[in-house]
């Protein structure tokens, strides 16, 4: 089974990699771009069987860092 | 309105990142992981009235190197 923990930084957080890209994105002549933040998506391949809250344990543990990021999981 | 880039290593291509973090969760002590894969979502808030077909350029041009990687749009 697969699964997908979609990490993103919190809201008021500073992205400067987002900021890069936006910039780089006026400077190859794109108009109308007004944020771009950016986000980790993490693609597991798991064990069948194993529970949505273990991926959410995994996310807590380790993928995400909790004061600064959030996290989704979706399991296929 | 938003959009989103998901960018992801193509088959084969070498993904350090994913399985250092493979080994992580494996000595955290969650079993049955058996691969894991790390790419980037780029959330992006455009002005209305962008077309998919401007994000799949941004995609081509900037967001994905297309030698190692694909990516996919999906506009809100």
């Amino acid at each position: 089974m697969k699964a997908r923990v979609t990490v993103s930084l919190k809201p008021g957080v500073l992205d400067p990699q987002g900021r890069a890209i936006l910039h780089a994105l006026e400077g190859l002549g794109f108009a109308g771009v007004h944020d771009v933040r950016v986000g980790k998506v993490i693609e597991l391949e798991l064990a069948d069987g194993t529970t949505p809250e273990a991926v959410e344990e995994m996310g807590r543990k380790l993928l995400a860092n909790p004061v600064i990021e959030n996290f989704r999981v979706e399991v296929a």
